[in-house]
């Protein structure tokens, strides 16, 4: 389906005679495999990043449908780097690495059986992702001159802003629920410019100055 | 993804532990596995019957995308029965099995791995006919209040025509080359009705009479 960057967080096996066997002749991709020992390293070039998981949450993550996301991403500029995100085979992917994705997409099945195989759901997605190619218009949430952030950026904004909510007593270190969460879940979907989070982090330093 | 009906064509494994173990508690349709020794047979109730292959063929099949296909099947009225034929992994359908089908499907890839893996393209298609679940508007192509033709129907009319076809000296069965394989595709496509049918043999039969 056109797509060939595989990264591998902490991978259980390796990348031997069997798994070339498989790729039927797709070793291109498994030749330029990365590892990497963090998701969050992983992705902190991306400007989108989509996770994939059936499993219902106490804090539900902004959700897309397969056709819905595989628009988003061709919405994007050109330099945008998107990456979508699969758990492990049998336990999918845990509340940490979900909170790091700025949308979940959620393949339709039957109700009794929603959880695809690891392999299924990636060919679905990537199935998606190759007949919108060039089927969406570009639509830039941000001002249209400007570069999307990186989540490497708005891992710099979270933490800001978490040691400012800290600062402010909003934020009970003892007590934190799931204020951090919520407000990832509403920075993520809105597709920020670089510009912007730089003026979300001024008014960050601005409060830190202020303190009377 | 609420399909269930699966049938078995001289199946090389049987359905043993490994088989359930991988349906991953989808036991319900491996109990109701129908095994048939001939694909003719099988798909005898059918009213269209929908081949996948990637192979190009010399004489080539009307073609569907996914999403027409889904589309094709949801059009047809509720008692409409339709199949969907899947080859073996390594081999796919030969061209006696494709001429049994209406039409072919063919999922847009990567040109240069066009072939999918069978359980990636079995995945892909029930998700298309998932997806299009009640977002198709009904058509009949033959007039409304009348059955669609199944596959026996349609057999029973090509062997009829072939028979009538070399009695008339139309087809030279030392040199029949594609004719048959050409009518049957241009049948194959226009969802005739019984009705339909039974006139087209009708026309066989007063020709059959004809010989004066």
């Amino acid at each position: 389906m056109c797509i060939s960057n595989l990264i591998l967080v902490n991978p259980q096996c390796s990348i031997d005679e069997l798994a070339y066997s498989r790729a039927s002749g797709a070793d291109v991709i498994l030749d330029q495999i990365k590892h990497r020992d963090s998701l969050r390293q992983s992705i902190k070039d991306c400007s989108l990043v989509i996770a994939t998981s059936a499993r219902s949450r106490s804090l539900p993550w902004p959700d897309l449908r397969p056709r819905q996301m595989a628009q988003k991403i061709w919405s994007l500029n050109d330099q945008a780097e998107v990456a979508l995100i699969f758990g492990p085979e049998h336990s999918g992917l845990s509340n940490e690495e979900l909170a790091l994705c700025h949308f979940n997409v959620t393949i339709p099945t039957n109700p009794n059986f929603s959880s695809l195989n690891v392999a299924s759901a990636i060919q679905v997605l990537c199935y998606e992702i190759y007949q919108a190619a060039g089927n969406a218009s570009p639509i830039k949430a941000a001002e249209s001159n400007e570069c999307l952030v990186t989540s490497e950026d708005l891992e710099g904004y979270f933490a800001h802003l978490e040691q400012v909510l800290v600062k402010t007593q909003f934020l009970d270190t003892d007590k934190p629920g799931l204020l951090m969460k919520r407000l990832r879940r509403l920075y993520q979907r809105i597709d920020l410019s670089k510009t912007e989070v730089n003026i979300l982090r001024g008014i960050l330093s601005s409060v830190e100055k202020y303190k009377s």
